[in-house]
Formats: structure tokens, sequence, C-alpha cells
């Protein structure tokens, strides 16, 4: 107790907002993942305004040998910001600045405190587009995507937040400073350094600014909607969409659950009585969408699909993705908690991953409702849970783990898009053999000796 | 010496092909880059066909402490195949075999020897795109793109090699066999060790087989030249055509020494008064590629670009584009000897690189034909130079010197898509910190703690 409170007189005297009373450290004990840790509270949260600052913490933490956990918004799913043995919480919430917009490179320089909504926008203001779409974006930040390697609904055409980190000013866990890049849209100049940080989870340094690419903002964009009798036959669709050589921006599906369970907390007017619905968003030039829509409809025709409609304006654009990113909050509502995750296959395997999930959950008495990006081969099983009734947890923990089991089996891999945390660590074995933990691990001891980084993630 | 043929017996007994008189070892002395170390030949060039034979190799250069090195076609001009002092060339182009593509999943498996155009090539059959293009695709090799992180012309709308990579299997060091990822096009399941090999020049382990994604492939494509009276109003009418939200596939450019250099060996009907062509190209819709090219030519008018053409059909389209890559070829023939660069600044920085690059190599009395992609910020000095003129060899030293030190000061980076191998190890420090240095060595020392793999390179 005296070093703890050595620790925050250290913090106090060096940094400008530290909060260190129970309550305080009560609400940043858990993160979006449920998993909450009473009995090891966080010491204490800084909030930091500059790379001084971190700098600062990071001395203190090596002083005092107490781990550095970084906090955006804390939207992670997986466990990412909770403290598993105490520590110094990071908030960067106040270290949110645009630095740079610049048509002119197609690169911007951002705080990691910003929020990813807020920096598409600004973006768009110039024409210019920033792909990674969390479903959180309006809250989460870029520091929180780089950590966890976001991706989001349009991952299947644009690619994940490593596609577009060109550069990140890093404070390592000795306090030094490191570029990992430069200002340049290609770089084959020594290793990818900068690669390594984006999805570790805040393991092997601290992003206090990055350079991000930026691409032309396409010109018009329509959704389509399908139903199917079958989740394979949906995912045959996809193929045969592709296979004219249309690139969608998005294909996702929401499964029969989930549009039910939509349906029964916000009507939308989706039909309830079909097996899966696919969602297709196509953008691009606007005299290219009419072209693109009766390609699209003539193939989802002749894939069996039933109730073909398109997005003629904003309102039925938007009303389509709402019903689409209403599913966890209607998951919600049918418990006191709800959990999701990421597991993706090999796009082939995806109707098996999608009915095995069902199966287990079937085996094991839980609702699951199924969404997720068919075109990238990625599920989120969204299972309503009650934490407190134990034998459910219990049910829970061993679907979960045969889920895990099942997407190895179909090689997959356990995330695509949310990270490893501490939800997952247990099972990180079956997709990653023990020769790649081994190198991971040894990178993580060479980055941060100490192991005061977000220890006890991932691995 | 002894030690020497105690190898060779130990190769000769385990492989199916081992070269090793003079001549063989000569020849394999170089590559594409002009080094040449006649003193320090390879001790022997191994053609490996399966994994175990890689393992087999890596076991006995552990033995005997010897280097291997990788390599694919040696096209590489940095010299990354070239035996700094002595040891094993792996020679790949035996593994040859593309395993696998996949239109369902929209990847393939290949081994390193596939050659990158041929891989294209099978790819297209299937409707799908295999981006990276490096200019000797028709050579080149996959296991080469990845070593050195290859990019090309494609890159400024389809990034680089690293954007393509989902799975390697690498041979370590210590002849373990570690996978880096999964056949899954997404993936946020511990750190990125894929990436940390592309770029890496075969220094961190040896890449044995790859898991690659691929696109649909647009369906049309057109190139537009324009000619402009100075570099900096070439780039500028780069910025006006992205603000019209058109994404180029490709936006190069060439120099008037570039230009007149080609029309003199290869003529092409180019115009050689003008200060720099502009080579644009657009892919995607048919439906969309006479609204692009208004757009496009509208834009270039107002840029004050003069000769505005568009290519109408292949023959047209090839004519061009084998106009700019004859531009090394043709410089070729000024000089015994070539050479080229890819130094690569923001975009914004572009002209001053272009123009402080010709104003050293005035100074040090040195030709020079500019190729490059001026999207991207990219720049080709290809200098013609006789390696036997003690004189103009030091004066095209300090040349080079030069100019990685504007690039430096313009915020630029020594290599966007060829490395740093042997040529430009002893600059690196300019444009990348000795933190980071740092930690790109310790990462080599923990993948290969005996520097057996690829040794004095990079760093």
């Amino acid at each position: 107790m005296l070093m703890k409170n050595k620790l925050i007189v250290d913090l106090k005297k060096e940094l400008p907002c530290v909060l260190d009373t129970l309550e305080e450290r009560y609400a940043y004990s858990q993160d979006a993942s449920n998993i909450r840790r009473i009995t090891n509270l966080p010491d204490a949260v800084v909030f930091v305004e500059t790379v001084e600052d971190v700098q600062k913490v990071v001395k203190i933490a090596n002083k005092h040998k107490v781990p550095i956990i970084c906090r955006g918004a804390g939207t992670n799913v997986v466990g990412s910001c909770v403290c598993e043995h105490g520590g110094i919480i990071l908030n960067f919430s106040k270290m949110n600045k645009i630095r740079e917009i610049s048509a002119e490179n197609m690169t911007a320089i951002v705080e990691p405190g910003v929020v990813l909504g807020d920096f598409q926008k600004e973006a768009e203001k110039l024409g210019l587009f920033y792909p990674p779409d969390p479903s959180n974006l309006a809250v989460s930040t870029i520091g929180g995507s780089i950590a966890q390697s976001s991706g989001g609904a349009k991952s299947f055409k644009y690619g994940t937040t490593k596609d577009y980190i060109i550069d990140l000013k890093v404070v390592m866990a000795n306090g030094e400073i490191l570029h990992t890049g430069a200002n340049t849209i290609k770089n084959a100049t020594g290793y990818n350094l900068g690669t390594l940080f984006v999805g570790s989870e805040g393991t092997l340094g601290i992003v206090v600014e990055a350079t991000l690419k930026l691409i032309p903002l396409p010109e018009s964009k329509k959704v389509f909607t399908a139903y199917f009798d079958t989740v394979a036959d949906a995912v045959y669709a996809v193929n045969a969409v592709i296979e004219q050589r249309i690139f969608p921006a998005t294909i996702d599906f929401m499964d029969k659950n989930a549009v039910q369970t939509v349906e029964k907390f916000y009507p939308a007017g989706l039909l309830t009585d079909k097996e899966a619905l696919l969602l297709i968003e196509i953008d691009g030039f606007e005299c290219s969408m009419d072209y693109q829509e009766n390609i699209i409809i003539n193939v989802l025709k002749s894939c069996r699909a039933s109730a073909i409609q398109a997005s003629h304006n904003d309102e039925e654009y938007n009303k389509i993705w709402t019903a689409r990113r209403s599913s966890m909050g209607a998951c919600a509502r049918l418990k006191p908690n709800v959990t999701t995750d990421d597991v993706i296959v090999p796009r082939k395997n995806l109707a098996e991953l999608v009915l095995g999930i069902r199966a287990i959950c079937e085996k094991y008495n839980l609702d699951v409702c199924m969404v997720g990006h068919v075109g990238d081969g990625s599920v989120h099983p969204q299972i309503p849970i009650d934490y407190n009734d134990e034998d459910e947890y219990k049910r829970y923990k061993l679907a979960k783990s045969e889920i895990y089991d099942l997407t190895a089996k179909l090689g997959g891999i356990l995330s695509g898009e949310h990270g490893i945390g501490l939800e997952k660590r247990a099972h990180i074995h079956k997709v990653i053999n023990s020769t790649a933990l081994n190198y991971m691990r040894q990178i993580k001891k060479t980055f941060d000796p100490n192991n005061i980084l977000n220890p006890y993630k991932i691995f």
C-alpha cells in the first residue's frame, strides 16, 4: 500500500490529471468485454495530453514496476483495457488532435485519441476516405483501432487498419521514441515495424501519433438486400457476384435469429422467415451504379434469392444499415449481458462454420444471433447471457471453446478484427503454432523486457 | 579450404542439385545490382525443391556456420542476393508450383519460385487480380517480391506486396517451421509476423510458401499521356485529378531526359521537348471509362497540359507502357552500366526532389533519366555509368549520397519498393533513427541468433 501511495504521489507530481479514488478506479476496471476485475482495480487513471506526459508515465511505471494499460474509448470487446493485476490506465481521450489532413499527399497525421468517425467526416470534407469502419466508430478511437487491428464492414474491398498505417510515433517501454516509417505511401526501407504494432494491443509500445494513408472518396454507394433459404446459398451467391468482376465494398449477412431479434425490438421491415439475409454494398462512379445493379440483381435471382431490394436514397440506405448494426443492441435486450466474437475462416468454409456455431449453441442451450462479413469469411456470433447465472456462464465457456476448435478445424483464426486480449488468450494455441507464439513472446521480451506494457494479454 | 570441402560434401550428400565449380560460383556472384564480389564468391549454389530440402540446407549451414542467401530470379537491384562473405546460394527456381488459386476464397497458395507474371496470368484466367507489378515481373519471382517488398506502377491504387500476403510458411534459422497467419483475408490474432518478413530481404527466415490475397480483375483499363512544361505542373495535375474523386490505378511520369533517351533508341513517337510526361492509367467498369476520360482530359487541359492523348485499344495501351518500361534499357545503351534507385517522398515534395536530383547529377557531371510513380511520390533516377571509370564511379557515389541526404531532408525514405541490400545500407541511418535501427537489429538477433540468414544486408 505504501508503494502504491508513492506511485500516486509521483504521478500527481508530474502529470496534469490523475484519478485515484475507489469510484474512479472502479469505473475504469472494465471495457466493452464485460470482464471486470473488482479484486484488481487499476491503481490510477492518468489523462495524458502530450508525448512528454506519456514518457513521464513510462518513467514512473518503470520506477514502481507497475503495468501501463492504454485506453482510447474502451470499446474493445476482448478485455484489452482491463487491468489483470493493477496498473496505470493511460487515458488518451485528451490527446485527440487531428494534426493534418493533406489532400496533396493523401495522408493524415493524428493523435491516438481522435474518434474514428469524427476523423472520417473531416477527411470526407476534402473528398478523401479512411475506410476502416468498426461498428463502434462513432465513439472508438484511432489509437484503439491500431491496438486491436480493427476492420469493419468495408474490409472486404478496402482492407483493415494495417493497410492504412504508414508511420507511427511510439513511446517504447524504456521511454525512447521510435518512428516506424515515413509520410510516404510506400516503404521498403528496413523491417516493417509499424505493422508489428497494429493488433499488438498496447503490449509492444505506446502509439502517440499515427500517419494514415487516405484514398479518394467514392462518388456513390448503394446497398442490396436479398434473402436465402440456406446459409450455403447465400455464400454461393457471393461467389457468383464476384465472378461477374463486381467488387462490392461490403458483403455482410444476418442469420434468421439476428433478423428476428432485430425485428422484435427495432422493427425495420426485414423478413423473419428466411435463413440468411445478405447485404451487398457497392460503391464507385454514379454512372456505374445501374450497370452494377443489373448484374447483381440478375445474379441474385439466379442464386435463388428472394425479396431482392436495392436502396434508392440515403433514407433507405441508412435504414438497412441501422437494422444490421442494431443486432448487438437487440441481443442485449434478451439477457443482462451480450457477448460478441469475430472468428474467421476461408470463405468456402463459412456456411459450415455458421451451421456449426448454431449446433454448438443449441447443444449448450444458448441463444445465438449471427451477423458477419460473409465476404471476408468472418462471423460475429452474438450470445445473450446472464453472467451471474453460473450454470449458463459455464455452458457459455464450453460453447466458446468448441467454437474455437471448430474454427481451427476449418482453417480459420480466432480473431479477424477484434483482437485476443484476455478473452481468448487461453485458446490462441489452437490456431497459432508454438513456434509462432514463441517468436511473438520473444518480440514482446525484446520490446518490453520488464513486461510493463499491458501484460497478461494475447498469449 | 578443408572446411569448405566438408560443406560441399555434406550438401551433395543431402541435396539433389549442388553447383560448386568456379564458373558456377562466379555466375552467382551478382544480381541485377551490378555489385560483384569476385573475391568472395558463394561457396555453393543449391537448387531446392521441397521444404525438407530447405531444412537440410539450414542444418548444414548451421553446422558449418556459413551464410544462406536466398535467390529467386536475382533481379533485385540493391545487392540483396550478393554474397558479401561467401555462403550458400539457395536457388528457388525449381520450387515454383502454384498450389492453388481459389476463386471461392479469392486467395492463392504458391511456392516462392513462381514467376510473378506467370502467376498473374493464371489468376486472370479466373477473373482474379494480383496487383503487385514490378517492371521485371516477366522474370521476377513471388519469393523475391516478398523479400524486397515489391510495388510497381499500380501501387498507387492497389498497394504493394505486403497488402496481399495473408500467410507465410517460413523455415527459420534453427530449422523450425513458422506459420505467420491463416488463409483468411483478415487477421487480428497475435502479432503481424507475416508483414515482418515482407521486405526483410531473407534476413529473418526463408519463405517456402505464401498465401496471397486476390481481388476481382477490373473490367477495363485505359492510359492517358500528357506533357507539361515543368515537373511541378505535372504534380499539380495529379492533385487536380484526385480532387475529382478519380482513383487512377497508376500515375507515372518520365522526365525530358528519359523521354529523349527512349526516343533515341526505341522511337515511340513521344514528344521530346517537354519537361515532364505524365502517364495516368484508369481502370474499372467499361461503362465508367468515358466518364473518367472526360473528367481527366478537362482537368489536364486546365492544368496547362499539352498533347493529351488516350489509348483507345490494346495496341495503343501497350505502346505507351512499352515506351515507359524501355527507359532503363535505353539508358543502358548510353554507358556500360546503368543503375536505378527508388527514393520516395511525400508527394507534395516530389517536384523538389526531381529538380534536386537533376541538380546533384549536373554537379557531378552525370547523366540521369528520371521515371517514377508520381502518385506515390516515388522517383527512379536511372544513371548510366561506367563502373570501370574510377573517377566517374567516385562522382556517382558522392551524387548518390547527396540524393539520399536530399530525400531525408524532404521527409522521404531511401526505398519505396526495391529494398536496401548492400547498396544503401551505409545510408539507412539518414532516414531511420537509431532507436528504430536498434529494434530492427534486435529482431534480427532474435530470429537469427547465429547470423546465418543473408548477413551484412539492410543495416
